[in-house]
């Protein structure tokens, strides 16, 4: 299987203490030795790393995490291959354009191969060879189809992502963060928790590293963070596992769904 | 204007030398201080990385010149803003997927506002507002179109490709390159050049930083590599001229633009 981490803030936050803790279980304290990658937006843009070897090793993990890239969304994905060879089209996120955004998916997971024969991709290729990268090429693809424009109230696309997310769930393990620059969308089958940041702030402690951060001294009272993981990367902080079918949506470091769910009403 | 650097080798070869000639150009030698960027291809993957800060200033622009990364197909740029603002997503080299592979498309040049409205995109949208991401989106909309399916013999591509990029360099001037993995392909309307270092391998002394290389402790017998820039970036070397409305394309560090011609006697 694999790891994931997401990031939702309402200001540019860097995610250099929860990746730390991610970065170990690559090959350190986890057995996620296949590879890692991660994706940062800045505005509609994206500013994304993968790279094949194990994120302990890597340089430019360490790069990113001494030189703090901050950002109101991140996607980052630690892998343990089970479906696809070890390689670089192999290594989530992995991203694609719809409607003039860079949407950007990691997955966590197993999938039957039977979806291959029975869910039929329309615009979107896989470059490599996971069950993920085809889901993500079959979902973009379903909104594409449904949704040719982005829709002004974009409530109808999020309950088509539930609705394909439990299709695919009915392949297997399928837990997943999608992002197109300000919403964090995650779904989840089996694990994901999250914990939200804001005042008043204070300590946490990685479980993975011997590392402590006092969130006083790095926050502003306005700020609001939310971290999103397949396993809490933290002591001494109230994670809130995501239920099994559930699909979260934040926003500005705020969990959104309500207001898809309050439209409907 | 903006700057150019690619590369094709036949075996996986770092640019560690010719990028540190171009960086001096991003705000040092050269006035390209609005971002630059850089695609690494490996396999079918590609290992991308952008910055909106001047590449002389920028510590990802260090790392790449510290540790060496190795490649077949490499295109970078080195940006000074003319259409579009300074932004992550104005950041070139663009990536979009066509067939399962990644193409990446960097532009030197600006083109007339007309091809807005000129020509039709059909496929691929712009994520920012520059007119070479406009230029790359309907350019690879128009392969899709005519070639829905990667044909076996690329050539009628190559040249669907080329007459595209003339109706391009109607709007102005268009130098670019572009890749799907394996092939580079370039197109001039005003200034590349390029070199291809093979044995006897000599020297090379950079123009824009005082540093030499020998090629023959890099490399052996057989490599065969590439190089291809808006301006020669050595001085003692044999660098080509590409001549105007020319289209050539680079296989494992070779000009296979040849074999298209011959086919087409």
């Amino acid at each position: 299987m694999c790891e994931l981490l997401g990031m939702s803030a309402n200001v540019p936050t860097d995610i250099c203490f929860s990746f730390s803790g991610l970065m170990q279980r690559g090959g350190g304290t986890g057995p996620h030795r296949d590879g890692w990658g991660i994706a940062f937006y800045d505005g509609k843009g994206v500013r994304a790393f993968h790279d094949p070897k194990p994120s302990i090793d890597s340089e430019i993990a360490h790069l990113i995490k001494e030189h703090p890239i901050k950002s109101l969304v991140v996607i980052s994905h630690i892998r343990q291959a089970n479906v696809g060879s070890v390689c670089l089209e192999n290594t989530h996120p992995f991203i694609r354009e719809l409607w003039g955004y860079s949407w950007s998916f990691a997955h966590n997971g197993q999938l039957d191969p039977r979806l291959y024969d029975e869910l039929t991709l329309r615009f979107y290729r896989p470059v490599g060879t996971t069950d993920s990268e085809f889901a993500f090429c079959w979902l973009l693809g379903e909104i594409r189809d449904a949704f040719p424009e982005r829709p002004d109230d974009i409530s109808p696309v999020i309950d088509l992502i539930h609705e394909r997310c439990e299709r695919l769930r009915g392949y297997g393990v399928f837990n997943m963060l999608l992002s197109e620059s300000s919403l964090l969308i995650a779904y989840c089958t089996s694990k994901l928790s999250w914990l939200t940041r804001r005042t008043p702030f204070g300590q946490a402690r990685l479980m993975d590293e011997d590392m402590i951060v006092d969130f006083c001294h790095e926050t502003t009272d306005s700020d609001i963070v939310t971290v999103i993981a397949t396993e809490p990367l933290t002591h001494d902080e109230p994670w809130t596992p995501v239920k099994k079918g559930q699909l979260t949506v934040f926003k500005g470091g705020i969990d959104a769904e309500y207001r898809y769910s309050a439209q409907q009403e």
